[in-house]
């Protein structure tokens, strides 16, 4: 079974990577760009019995710092 | 418009921050994670007009490492 994480700063939280990234793609000659966010991503391959509730929990203690990053999990 | 880019490691490539997680986690108790891969995640506010190629081209000359990461598009 498999999990994936991903961990995005919350709205507000300057984002400093993606701001470089969009700075770099404008002077690289992309127009168009009007915002960057980056995060991460994390694809966990989970033992069978491993549920939802249990990815919650290790993005809760380890995965997210959730007072600025926010966490979304997609099972499948 | 949006675009939503997954930068991965390619398979075969050692992920030692995929590593150091699964490690922390089974330290903390939780059972049944058997694999970890961590990559980045680029949302982009796109303005009317910029198409998938474009972000294409922003991964191969920016976003992403070819030679060592793969990358996924979503348009949206």
């Amino acid at each position: 079974m498999k999990a994936r994480v991903h961990v995005m700063l919350k709205d507000g939280v300057l984002d400093p990577q993606g701001e470089a990234i969009r700075h770099a793609l404008g002077a690289m000659g992309f127009r168009g760009v009007e915002g960057v966010r980056q995060g991460k991503v994390i694809d966990l391959d989970l033992a069978e019995g491993v549920t939802e509730a249990d990815v919650a929990e290790m993005c809760e203690k380890l995965l997210a710092n959730t007072v600025i990053e926010s966490y979304t999990i997609e099972m499948g």
